[in-house]
């Protein structure tokens, strides 16, 4: 051979790993320090930790990029295995350690997270929402099913023509005064229980969301618990389930169909804090109806936790991909240097503005994130306290805590996991043909999240619903004078914004972008305009009509309590040399999720001036996104997600993301195996005869001659 | 038993199909002469009727709901079986035929098509571009690769550490002079050529890009024909295959790596259209280079189409859905009457302005890529013809034409595609829970499409690269007054609209909203004004410091060159009764999908009043979906797409849903399974002895005594 390929000037392989390690050893502040500010605390995050460690070590929970070639079958088996050596862990566990963990195999399996907080989340909270304490003990505690031991609940509120209007639900529960027993009954096949998670193999019991029917009447829904299957894990009699099949995602969860043929429970089976009835038929209704419809609540929380989570290992991913990964020669090469490198991603400015957004809105979300948990388990604790003691104006007070609830958790967590929703996929987008690889993780985080958006209240559902108050309020401002109280009392400063007051700019000064309570400010008056608009043209139509308004209105209400807390919080924060990362960051995410996003609104109603919007796009972001670059390592690793929580070829955190990438790829599909098993069919198709053979020669001009004789 | 279920007064079952069918029968116009309309002529409409026709009672092709239950495996097997059968048709199809056959299987079966995609698509379009009219002759005819038989051939452009940046690609071709053979080489890991669809188990052949060498010197990257399987289908001698594993969707596809060690193929398998190398080593360099990259074009074209089909597959579903299926009593119901049916989604407002833009995007879209589809044929046609006749002129014109094509096709591919995978997403969304069912179908058909999003010219790659080229023109007409031709020369008005004039409002006047080439215009002012804005700040920093304004003329000169070529349609089409749906849906989509998107712009630049855009949100857009409300089954119905092509149990035509669905479900979902294959792993868990017995007693007061002696 006279040509070696070493007489010629190939260039060098590419080396990723050395650019973020570079990048590594320049940080300018510790990781594990931010990782506090993350969690909320040392304490936290130190015990999140070392929960990861134990399940990263432990030989049924460690997960690796095998998992992305699972079927669907093999997916649901492993998920009980894992769910048994979950429980395990459970019988040591405090509540709240219990939660953590569960929060964090949310991450890294979501499906194994899911399947358990049916049982111990929906299943559970539904009978302490709805059943009186010793109803809870029972069931939670005596049948051991806090511990996934003896039975295994699910929750069987949706129906097939039925899913975010509960007090249409068509199941019934009627009253049989004889037999002191109520009979579960699914009249068509429109109120067959549908999407219940756990219900096609695991679940021993169900929480009926059915209708009270007593001596005719017509109760509205209440609950009731169902057993199913009996200690052998057959199904009861009368209990018809079935498996609803193949889904986008989280194929390893077992929902299932339910119909119940006039199934009979006792009368003590059914869920009584806020409603009963007596041995004679009597119905003892719902003073506080309102409160029995809670069992939703802390899912809503906990997507807040998982959108900062899954933002976070996303950005994760894309973000280390972008410092490895290097494409054409941008405007920071010299064009004279032959021997340049070519740029890192993520030195493109329009790089940058793809992802560090979502960098950002990690960490603002994980402040409201931390924030609402409190909130929730504060406010809950105070209820049962008021309930349990019969207490009427603690129970009146701990009402307007669940109404303020209601509105945060619902507006947050349907902002939140909508925006985690786009972080996932525009950072699969981010690593271009790559992110495609089942491997990267994008897929399936994709595939298994964006039910997020769907379940335990529709985004767009819980959005009208937040919204429908503010502009009611302005309604009651408007017609009554009213004074609106809580974190929408801004609202009453509703003269002051609008009629001849509409054209006040908030924003006209381009130093304001960097002030986040002027922002913050900024994005009431839009909530207070847009509001009022709404209200307008809802007096001319209706309140349907102004439906898009509606969830804008949400959209706006949940950005502006995530800005206000994490404002708190960075001024309680105590460590100072940490803070102007997290002010830049939280400018960026003021200025391109929240400002620019809404850029139409703001623009509208005379919140921001034109000459300032401007100055946002073309100079504010990409000076913030310079500001915040040198730091993405340091940022990132400040999540603190182990190798396999992050579970990338393209995310590890070596960055040798060619390596890892082609060595995950030749350990999971064997090179050797060149010839697949179905390539018979393909060497069939390319080696086949002539189509004139295989027409036996019968379209011939040969032929054409002997038949046309 | 005292008390009967039929004693109470339950509630009628669901009847979705009746909502439809009473809509179907009030349509106003007919949804086959409007499917002209859609597809350009009757002719065409007609033969895509009958192909589908063809191909839905193919034992083989026919695709049922049992297709979103496949493993990877099954799907490659599958697919493989589905190409030897299209193959069959193939020999009796033109190309034009053939084209329109695989658009079609690109809708109901992706996978199918990308995989003959490659070969037919990439592997010819790469000969054709780049080889002599012979070798286009020998690869494609003589060997029978048009026909899928004798050799199958793949596209093996990508590699590992390189996409997009297809001159930096690092495999080499090196010219033995004393063989007369080229040597292929992959240096080192990150030239492993990667993605390569169809390497891992089908092709034969690939066209490799790779760096000519000679003589020690690089002439740039180059095509060459390289053989890796021979006649027996066993890998060559020199050729590393392997399957690159799961992927987010189209699993269907066995997308491969490929290394070459020291791989020899004669001098003539260079593909030698605008390149040669003599006998002697001469290289004979490329006049005219930027046309030897022109294999992607045709795909480019073709993802315009395939958007429009897309999004008229899921909103035909989610608009069927939305119509059958009820939630809640909204403001149409009469709060008194207790027997009133819940309210159709369709008649929220707010259903109708998440779904009823992509219903316009689907008409507009299918009017471009018709349009542009027309001009791909006549530039390429040109081209080759000019190159045959080495007509010098002719070819200039040709690369100029080529030029206004790369703008046009790239700008509508990034952005029909965006939005086609928005519009699954939102479309999924809309059917609330059951749009999260494998068998509603959006799961796959999003993970199966959002790859247009990258392949084939990463959308944000090309984005940046149709607003360079805006940018520069203004630069230039601003430094040296330069007068731009052809689709962009609107930007010669630049004075006209900035500066002293940037204060010129286009839309001040709520009717202009209702005047298509008034709201074309508006986007022409916006795409100057932004433009200009870009290149100021392109002047201080960078080309690439405005990457994300240039990403957005991209997405804007798309809506401008979509909103002009609809106007000129209906201007020309001569069903007059059919215009005003058509006129009522180009609104909607100029309202929604451009003016209401990219209201920062508009208002930022003063393109749109304040008032007007505040009209747009309250009043325009509301009222043009309460317009096309009515048709909404007819339009739906005008896509003529059948159960098989849309394939989901949500958005059947008889718009039997509840029937549907269940039933799928328990066809393939046997519900007398009802103990599943693991159900051994839960009822251990279940039931397993308690943490004291499992710890031996160990932990046991009494065992404390006995250890504390």
């Amino acid at each position: 051979m006279a040509i070696a390929t070493n007489t010629v000037n190939i260039s060098q392989g590419p080396d990723p790993k050395t650019s973020i390690q570079n990048e590594r050893a320049n940080s300018k502040f510790d990781p594990v320090k931010m990782h506090y500010f993350l969690e909320g605390s040392k304490e936290r995050a130190e015990e999140l930790k070392s929960l990861m460690q134990q399940m990263e070590r432990d030989p049924v929970l460690f997960t690796d990029a095998s998992y992305y070639d699972l079927t669907k079958d093999q997916q649901r088996a492993l998920t009980a295995v894992k769910i048994n050596r979950v429980s395990r862990y459970l019988e040591g566990d405090s509540i709240d350690t219990f939660n953590k963990r569960l929060s964090l195999i949310g991450l890294f399996d979501p499906q194994v997270a899911t399947r358990i907080g049916v049982n111990l989340g929906l299943f559970i909270s539904c009978v302490r929402g709805n059943g009186t304490y010793e109803q809870l003990k029972y069931w939670a505690l005596d049948k051991e099913t806090a511990h996934i031991k003896g039975i295994y609940g699910c929750f069987g509120m949706t129906e097939l023509a039925h899913g975010s209007n509960v007090s249409g639900l068509e199941t019934t529960a009627t009253f049989d005064k004889d037999t002191d027993e109520f009979v579960i009954n699914t009249p068509h096949i429109g109120a067959t229980k549908w999407w219940i998670g756990g219900a096609a193999h695991s679940a021993t019991h169900t929480t009926c969301y059915a209708r009270l029917i007593v001596d005719g009447e017509d109760y509205g829904v209440k609950t009731f618990v169902v057993p199913l299957r009996d200690s052998n894990h057959d199904l009861m009699p009368g209990i018809s389930v079935g498996d609803i099949g193949s889904k986008m995602g989280r194929d390893g969860i077992d929902n299932g169909w339910i119909q119940f043929s006039n199934v009979r429970i006792p009368r003590f089976f059914m869920l009584q804090k806020f409603c009963k009835v007596s041995r004679e038929g009597k119905v003892i209704l719902p003073p506080l109806e309102q409160l029995s419809y809670s069992a939703l609540l802390g899912g809503r929380v906990m997507m807040v936790l998982d959108s900062y989570r899954m933002i976070a290992r996303m950005s994760t991913i894309a973000l280390r991909y972008a410092i490895g990964r290097r494409q054409f020669k941008g405007d920071n090469v010299d064009p004279d240097d032959e021997n340049a490198l070519e740029t890192q991603l993520l030195d493109y400015p329009l790089h940058q503005k793809r992802l560090l957004p979502y960098l950002a809105a990690a960490y603002v979300f994980a402040t409201g994130a931390v924030r609402i948990e409190q909130t929730i388990d504060e406010t809950l604790s105070d209820l049962d306290d008021a309930v349990d003691q019969n207490d009427d104006e603690a129970i009146m007070k701990s009402i307007d805590a669940m109404k303020s609830l209601f509105i945060d958790s619902g507006s947050l967590k349907s902002t939140c996991t909508w925006l985690a929703a786009e972080a996932i996929d525009q950072c699969r987008q981010a690593c271009g043909g790559h992110g495609y690889s089942a491997y990267s993780g994008f897929g399936k985080a994709y595939n298994d999240f964006v039910v997020q958006c769907t379940w335990e209240g529709d985004n767009n559902i819980l959005g009208v619903n937040i919204g429908k108050p503010l502009v009611k309020h302005v309604l009651a401002i408007e017609d009554d004078g009213k004074v609106v109280k809580g974190s929408s009392s801004f609202l009453n400063n509703l003269k002051q914004y609008t009629g001849s007051n509409a054209t006040n700019v908030i924003l006209d000064n381009v130093a304001d972008l960097n002030d986040l309570k002027k922002v913050a400010k900024a994005v009431e008056i839009a909530i207070i305009r847009l509001a009022h608009q709404a209200a307008t043209t809802a007096r001319k139509n209706s309140l349907d009509y102004v439906g898009a308004e509606l969830v804008t209105l949400s959209k706006l209400k949940a950005h502006h309590y995530l800005l206000n807390e994490y404002v708190v919080r960075l001024e309680r924060f105590e460590e100072k040399d940490l803070i102007p990362y997290l002010v830049s960051l939280g400018r960026l995410y003021a200025a391109t999720m929240v400002l620019e996003r809404f850029a139409g609104i703001f623009l509208t109603f005379n919140v921001v001036s034109p000459s300032v919007m401007a100055a946002l796009t073309s100079n504010q972001i990409p000076q913030l996104c310079k500001e915040v670059r040198p730091h993405v390592v340091a940022l990132t690793d400040s999540f603190q997600q182990s190798d396999m929580l992050v579970n990338s070829v393209l995310g590890k955190y070596d960055g040798d993301i060619y390596e890892n990438y082609f060595g995950t790829v030749k350990t999971l599909n064997k090179p050797s195996n060149t010839k697949a098993p179905y390539s018979g069919a393909l060497e069939a198709m390319l080696n086949r005869p002539s189509i004139e053979e295989r027409e036996r020669f019968e379209k011939t001009v040969e032929t054409g001659e002997i038949l046309s004789r």
